[in-house]
């Protein structure tokens, strides 16, 4: 009985039984978010609340007997599943309703959406996933060393903006906050160069920053084109 | 005769009658849209409106009356033609002036641009347009996926945001509105985070956005090399 | 001695002599864009303006006088030559001098940025200009069609907003813009959506916005990588 | 035992000695910036300034006794050390500190972010970096060139719209400012056209400009793609 319970969460069996619960689980984790859309806080809310952990506090429980099915380690398995990531991840969804109303953990909540992956993994994994996966992986060293730089970059644009306009920024803070929106090209407006060597170093640093971000739109490009021409 | 009417209509024979009826088609279109483009009701606009909704009107009923030859499934084309897309389309095109200035239904009118579709499929496609549409059919699945991925991460933020700073946005949609902005690096700058834990979530965002719109770009760019490579 | 004026002209010789006439019409041209650079009148831009003029006429006179060796029809290159194109940019440079003053000419006077073209042309092209050359020549059906499909796209989105929100934009035209600045992700903020319709138009616009971004970056790329490896 | 110094500061040895002297001068560097990263002025800053000082004037006398290691010339290279480009970067680093509190100097003491570049130097390249920095030297030529169109093309710009509105910019400086974060797509929104000639300029440079970005991005992914081909 404990192997049908676990087929069904994990949609092995691909029956109807199985693709019902994971849509109740997909519309549960949706009620569960739709409190965060909104700032009054409706009497519906709280049912929607108290319903949903409900069903979460089933799942976690149910994934919980079952866990030796899942990490296949015997009885250790019941004591190392609560460990295990998305265990966590699961635990996190219900906390909040227990210290109910506390708007520090409203945060915690957005954990819900993380539970949204369980779901998604449960569909089964088309092609250009597994490519792009692939693409990530391999590139994964070359992105992160895009990263470094890009880093390095705003946090040298900021440093020497802090240092030439002080008056601009308030804080460090500010001046990363206004190299990285500058960099990423968003530019909202809100914080920007007034001297004229502010203005100077914003010139240079922008059409630096083009080239930083050309760098990981050709590494991803080059590396989907391998993967391309090697399915071929 | 119907059957010249319809090789008019289609520009099958490529004469001088059916070139002189897709310009017609043209400068009506043009015209009808002209209104829009002002606030000013001039009585010109009134007797455009007429002008060409009469046109309209006819080449509605010159496509229904020729609709076998279209359709090619006898009698019952005439039946089954009001229901195709396109005649559907056609109609939007004429609703609006029978409900005259009922300024909901001035919406509707937009659909009219959608008419330039029909001229411009009669123009014969080049290889150009043929292997711009070849690499969206053929990487349809993968840029679908970067939409999914791209949707899920503006719900994310915004979601985030809307928890940590309420007091800047609104609605919910504000939130959404405002991530869709960040993301695709268009940035206003009428809605910005103002906390310093929001300034980071827009950072963290902005250069995570970089990546996701790296994506379609690398997608299309190896689709493109792919097809040209394909026809050497 | 018109041949060797010619050489001279055309940089032919490579010759000490034709060098400096380079350099000469070189800081001629930039000392005819300085004042430009300036809301003041100082004295000193007078004495630009006559001593450039007459440079530039010396320049139009002697390649004038030596047509036939450029354009190599005899007598007749003398009646062709002030109606080629860079005939006429250079005749455009001169003019605004003789009408003084005319503000309404001011504009003229960046024609002369033009003939840095020449200038540009002299200097050996490098195998890298080549190559761009190329790419930009063989793709240009390619990106004419997506020049098309951005303007369409472009006329469509503020035809829609001009119609939903016609408050916040005055004409037509600041639709236009409004749209172009989006489109192109510049968005500077001082021309926005306010209705929820409206934000909801700038959505859906930016997202497929990137897409149309992405496809020239896409085509001037597949077409780079074809011209290196033709190269090869 | 000089030569036991050289290995330690080189990184030769691999040892742990060498480890920690690289942790230490991270250590320094950062705690040698951080007080720039803020507006008050700490008594704690004072003894940083002091301490950092002192670690990187041992360091540089250290790195002068073992010059002849460094660069292999024997007695001369005693003389030839203090003019590499690393030896005045050193220098610079500590420069500031003995003309104290000296504001125009504060700018100085970014260079001591310059040293990373050593810190990084130790840490054994990736494959990656490899691929990346020759892909940025054999497309050097190229990107120069999309460097100078795009000067030249902010220049054009700015000159066109500093004619056209002169009451917008205060300065010439500011037409090439607000054509850079236009051409970049940055669009701060604190400097916009307002003429609707202006805004035509606008719009015709923004649509032309994503091509001028494009170019970079098509460039370095061209090379990338070419790197990768050949390590196959």
């Amino acid at each position: 009985m404990r192997e049908n319970v676990f087929s069904i969460l994990e949609n092995k069996s691909d029956s109807l039984i199985s693709k019902s619960y994971n849509l109740l689980m997909l519309v549960t984790i949706f009620l569960s978010i739709v409190p965060l859309m909104f700032k009054e806080h409706l009497l519906m809310f709280t049912v929607f609340e108290y319903v949903t952990t409900a069903v979460f506090c089933m799942d976690y429980i149910l994934r919980w007997v079952t866990a030796d099915f899942k990490l296949g380690k015997g009885k250790a398995s019941f004591v190392l599943y609560p460990l295990t990531i998305m265990a966590i991840v699961d635990l996190l969804c219900i906390l909040p309703t227990f210290f109910m109303m506390n708007s520090g953990l409203k945060l915690l909540k957005i954990a819900r959406m993380g539970r949204l992956l369980r779901v998604f993994k449960v569909i089964r994994y088309s092609k250009n996933i597994a490519i792009l996966t692939n693409v990530m992986k391999e590139q994964r060293e070359a992105l992160l060393l895009v990263i470094v730089l890009a880093t390095g970059y705003i946090l040298f644009t900021a440093l020497l903006m802090f240092t030439v306009e002080p008056t601009t920024f308030d804080t460090f803070f500010d001046a990363l906050y206004w190299a990285t929106i500058s960099l990423t090209t968003v530019g909202y407006g809100d914080i920007f160069a007034v001297s004229t060597l502010g203005k100077l170093i914003t010139m240079v640093s922008s059409v630096l920053g083009i080239a930083i971000v050309a760098l990981p739109a050709g590494i991803i490009t080059a590396g989907y084109m391998n993967e391309i021409m090697k399915n071929q």
